[in-house]
């Protein structure tokens, strides 16, 4: 797909076939179940999102096994290339496949070769804003190697102006594709998300890059979110099946492609999907989803791990926890 | 509080005080529960709304008796004076008390006296578009007998714009003080929300009413239609605690309380009331929230009467539930 242009961005009975989803399921809601994902699982999501018209699927995290333990985590940490195969065989099929390297948590060099050996369509490169020249060093390598590269910068509700400005200009004019507004903390409201959407659009715009949303569900804005941002022009649009991803989780697929008014897009089999697979996942005790500690993590701008622990710890002092989450000012 | 004035809506770090909250618990979660709470609960409830600040509490329905059988409801169903009583004694605290009133289910004239004998400061009066010329006799008595009143609006979504512009100019012209957009069905994205409340806000400047907004929850945007109607003026904003309410429920009041900037309004204590007493009200076969048939419902803007039954008869075929819906167009 070329770079971004100003295009009419549709109204809520049209739709524009630059529209992109991203089923990023495995690996946000990897954070939740620690990557354990049956190949049946993963076999019968990957054709829901084929059935879907769902246009990538994020397979999980390509980490790297010198920094994690394998044995301590489930296979899509690692998304090695045979595992990957394994699912999809040579998936001739319109849907692509994308996994997530952490900037400093990974060893792209050694572990992606040549795009033409490789299941990996796209490589989605996660940095914090300080750590954006080794995101640039990735997105070099991964180009270089024949992948699409998405650029996302995490936390961005905690940086300045001045710095996502300056983040958006060094991304402007590297090789990457995409660059991703990332609401980590999920504590954006829509009129925050569109005077943010606005600023990356302009970026895109300007660099010929595509822009993308990830939200998190922390006070219950996640679907609002991202159909703001889509709103706005912005194309790539990341989802998870029943909003399944760390803490409050993520904007739901199925309230997506309800959303969505592409003929491509087929909410029912994702549906169908649902009702069979998502209770057996629930069921092996993954929790997530919108809940008070997260609201209060959001409201305050924190990262969720506190949150996270709270409900780990089936604690119920809601209002000490209110107390810690200021004292950490 | 005086008619509606065009007055700066506020900035995310601003406020404005003309902003009531209102908690529709007891009613709309008592459609829920059959209006089972307990007078523990509900006394717990009212101190909590006191506690944080929330400017509203509806009781429940004014029920007609001879229309509804007694025995077969919670009390809330009929809120009679002396059950309110109960409850808050004299009343004396900002809080002021609500009931709803149904157009063509009560009987005001028998069971509303005069307000100086009454705990109760406000009758919502909830109508269809066809029966607001019944409404507006309901208005009149009412107002003559000293309550506030306001008019909602059900199921606009399926209501046409010359339909709705007709309403405003009745109840525009009517004596009710307040006007409320009601997307009964949880069917309105925020982009489609922003352009109902511009017109509802048009119609309250133009005829000196407040507006109001009561949002469901089918596709998890009850909240953030919520949060856009008070950026653009909106001031009655209803929510209930933990978005207990028919179907998918309603905006939530931590939520919203977490969102507003008044410094009256204290999160805290209502996050305490949830942690400590709605466990029990989930333990008692209380169901409701977003889930896959009201997100149906929602996408194709139909009544949620068919979701209710799928998730009370426990069914898991959503696709069949899919054509069904389809079937009934």
């Amino acid at each position: 797909m070329a770079g971004l242009q100003r295009e009419e961005t549709g109204t809520l009975l049209s739709f524009r076939p630059s529209i992109r989803v991203i089923d990023a399921t495995m690996r946000d809601g990897g954070l939740v179940n620690n990557f354990q994902f049956s190949d049946q699982f993963v076999t019968s999501l990957y054709q829901a999102n084929i059935a879907s018209g769902v246009d990538y699927m994020e397979m999980g995290y390509k980490a790297d096994k010198d920094l994690f333990d394998e044995s301590a985590f489930g296979k899509w940490k690692f998304c090695k290339e045979d595992d990957i195969f394994r699912i999809v065989g040579e998936n001739k099929t319109p849907l692509k496949l994308a996994v997530m390297a952490d900037v400093g948590r990974c060893n792209v060099e050694r572990d992606l070769g040549d795009k033409k050996n490789s299941p990996i369509d796209m490589v989605r490169i996660a940095t914090y804003i300080n750590t954006i020249p080794a995101a640039l060093a990735m997105v070099d390598w991964c180009e270089k190697k024949g992948y699409e590269t998405t650029v996302n910068v995490m936390a961005i509700s905690q940086a300045s102006e001045k710095e996502i400005d300056l983040a958006l200009e060094m991304l402007g004019k590297s090789a990457t594709r995409t660059i991703y507004i990332v609401d980590s903390y999920g504590s954006m409201y829509p009129e925050e998300m569109r005077v943010i959407g606005e600023k990356y659009m302009e970026a895109g715009v300007k660099y010929g890059k595509q822009i993308g949303i990830h939200a998190h569900n922390n006070q219950n804005l996640a679907f609002a979110n991202t159909i703001e941002c889509t709103a706005l022009g912005v194309n790539y649009l990341d989802a998870t099946v029943q909003g399944m991803g760390r803490g409050a989780g993520n904007c739901a697929m199925e309230l997506l492609l309800g959303f969505l008014k592409n003929p491509k897009y087929k909410l029912v089999h994702m549906l169908k999907f649902i009702e069979k697979h998502m209770p057996e996942i629930r069921k092996s005790g993954a929790v997530w989803g919108y809940d008070l500690p997260y609201l209060l993590t959001g409201v305050f701008n924190r990262h969720p791990s506190p949150a996270i622990r709270y409900i780990k710890d089936k604690r119920e002092n809601i209002v000490d926890f209110y107390h810690e989450i200021l004292d950490q000012e």
